[in-house]
């Protein structure tokens, strides 16, 4: 526990009502979206503005006490999880609009927003985000940029850094710094608006993000496609991708996902396919017809049993809401579950998804297959009990072997969800020794006393 | 000069063929696209592979010689000026396409290859690589991330740094490093990528270079629009852009420059027009259509005197070339250009315009104005000459005035040419102190003897 005395000081900053301490307001801050990661902070503290997330970096900075930023808690990594104990500093109260600016086609808001209340936002005004990870409903903009989200539309549009024009930043001093600006192009020396992005809030604490936006796509079309084989798919979203069509949206999803939508929300998918696309084409409503007609016809050719194209915007959203809840739904189906987040090359997802089954039958382990194929990016799903100790070192053994598959095929072992704690032990296979050095050395420019969300990304070793 | 030992183990890595150290070869390699700019070489070294850049860097690593990287010498910020001398070292024999993948949608390159010869490549395979200079005839892939540029197509299709997946780097030490990958997500830490991108060559010798493609849009047209006033043309600018349709390319020219275009390469304008407009849509023919329509009408709304919609690609083709030599046209108009590439938000661009217009006036000089305005990113050219030390100190002190506007109106100083030579005084106005504190960090773990490129980006402070 951390001493009385910092405690009174974090109220003197934040204010009473937003510093927590009682055990079971931490244990609600001690764990993230993974089912395996888990360790309890000494104190939350909620800020309001950036004066207080200074105030309270200056403190902890100057006790030596661990910061561990938070949003909605949606991390698939372990990112927000206080390891090292110390204070969660969670953003959610910091979650204001600052400007919607549609005549620049950029919004600056501040960092604990919420995804959806940011669209909703937006759509008013005919405007569009594109990165949706698919914790829309509770992540924040902060995590976001902190993890560099992805999410279903960037196989079209990019991922977050693609989008993040300018930050306010708290750097572990206390110092508040701006980078970037309101401006879509910027060369003002190194791209530290990229350095920060993606860096799991070990840099700094964003407080002000500035986002580059899109006008709102006219018009959407959902496209269903049944296939008796994985492979068969993995094939066909090459096809598609290679004939000059770029649909918005291009998931996957094989039998078990398939079977699990059913039993929630069913939308009349046949329980014994063996995979499904779901696709959306958007654009101007000639686009999106021309388009939809495209990728039908390549589907057709590329051997899908069933090409069905969503009538309406309804069917069209009960097909989208059945792929967000499938995932969710993975978790009721065993004790624990391994989320991960490998990304290969396109030209290798067939070679990928073969070598993924055979892992699965070698582990006699269920590892169920969704994800966002038309980036490569696919989210097998090791189903384990982290209490079964053969059981759950087997798992681990299982997504090894599956990390090791994406590497040799020149992919990655996190397409979206980051490093965090999860994949800590597996980043010396994942990039060059010296560029993890250039990351600590980083690391210590900005944090020299190792404050912020320690403990993460790469394995200690007493440098940093 | 070098002395004749280090020559004798430059040419040993590098063969004989591969060094030039004569006067006219050197004075070659002691300029680069800006006019102002110059200083004298001690040795060009051209290798042709990543092994005999690092076997360069190592050597000069020892010896401290500094080594600045070139690509085609098309820079407008004085980037490959070695300006304290040592070795010129020029990528443009290290040209080789390494592949083009087009199940991916990706490309892997060699540093100096020119961008016309990858788009010609890339072209017949129905691909598309957007960001687009207006040196593309001669400037290299390796230059273009080393400056994140970027060219009119950016309005759209955003900037070099939204395609680099991932880059061999050679590093001072002469080790040879990957960053990045063939995937187009990638979470395996910080975001190395895009601190290589932009880092103008003082971070290390990017060798070889992995770009994100996408599909070659099927249509294109062309629309040319006059107007009797910049700021009514800057206006339309806004209107179309939160209208719901991003142009492919959206550029302005004022009077002086359609008087030039009519004098070199003559489009039948009218020359007593004092702003035109030149807009391309692409996409599908539907949407090509559609948009084109949506545009000259929002544009005839907003007070344009003529809408021409090109009525075929030789047409259209005329516009871009002349909108093309139009900047270079400038050059021999004054003995010195200095060409500027100040950005601002999009809602400020009307006042932006209007306070260069008076900058103009103030200072008695000719400022014409053309640039990518769907950006927000004008190249004012400030007339003068470099002999005639009262005009181009005035020239100096206008140039200084732009640069002050722009910030103040939230705007950057470089919005795609980079800071080099030419905007280093600058940057201490356009980035936070802390900011240049950290970026001169990160150089000093990269490079720590300031071999690579020295002298550019941030004034000398003895501190690196």
């Amino acid at each position: 526990m951390l001493p009385s005395e910092t405690i009174t000081q974090l109220k003197r900053i934040i204010g009473k009502e937003g510093v927590l301490t009682t055990k079971e307001d931490l244990n609600a801050y001690s764990y993230d979206a993974t089912s395996v990661w888990t360790h309890m902070p000494e104190a939350v503290v909620l800020p309001t503005t950036t004066e207080q997330v200074a105030g309270v970096l200056k403190l902890a900075n100057e006790k030596m006490i661990p910061v561990t930023p938070r949003g909605g808690g949606t991390s698939l990594s372990g990112g927000p999880i206080p390891i090292k104990g110390g204070i969660v500093l969670c953003t959610t109260r910091m979650n204001k609009i600052l400007e919607i600016n549609k005549d620049n086609l950029s919004a600056t808001v501040e960092t604990g927003l919420v995804l959806q209340d940011f669209n909703n936002a937006l759509s008013k005004e005919g405007l569009f985000y594109p990165p949706d990870p698919q914790s829309f409903l509770s992540c924040t903009l902060g995590g976001m940029v902190a993890e560099n989200a992805g999410g279903p539309h960037c196989v079209k549009y990019g991922v977050t850094k693609q989008y993040v024009l300018g930050l306010k930043v708290v750097l572990a001093s206390g110092y508040v710094m701006k980078v970037g600006s309101k401006t879509v192009k910027n060369r003002t020396g190194y791209e530290l608006v990229s350095l920060f992005t993606g860096s799991e809030g070990t840099l700094g604490v964003i407080t002000e993000i500035t986002l580059r936006l899109l006008p709102l796509p006219p018009a959407r079309k959902t496209i269903v496609v049944i296939f008796d084989d994985m492979v068969v798919a993995a094939a066909a979203v090459t096809n598609i991708l290679s004939s000059g069509v770029i649909p918005a949206k291009l998931e996957i999803a094989d039998n078990f996902l398939i079977r699990r939508i059913e039993e929630i929300m069913p939308v009349g998918l046949p329980v014994e396919a063996k995979a499904l696309l779901l696709i959306q084409t958007d654009g101007s409503p000639a686009t999106v017809e021309a388009d939809s007609k495209q990728i039908s016809s390549i589907l057709k050719r590329s051997g899908a049993k069933e090409v069905r194209v969503a009538k309406d915007e309804a069917e069209a959203d009960g097909y989208w809401n059945s792929r967000k809840a499938a995932q969710a739904a993975i978790y009721s189906t065993a004790p624990s579950v391994m989320v991960e987040d490998v990304t290969v090359p396109r030209d290798k997802l067939v070679e990928f998804i073969q070598k993924i089954e055979e892992i699965s039958q070698k582990y006699g382990l269920v590892i169920p297959i969704l994800g966002h194929i038309g980036d490569g990016n696919l989210h097998p799903n090791i189903l384990t009990d982290i209490k079964d100790k053969e059981n759950f070192a087997k798992a681990k053994e299982a997504m090894a072997e599956i990390f090791d598959t994406a590497l040799t095929l020149g992919g990655v072992i996190s397409g979206e969800h980051g490093i965090g704690l999860d994949k800590k032990p597996f980043l010396k296979k994942a990039a060059d020794p010296l560029a993890i050095e250039i990351m600590k050395g980083i690391k210590r420019i900005l944090d020299p006393n190792n404050i912020l969300n320690p403990g993460k990304i790469w394995e200690e070793d007493g440098t940093t």
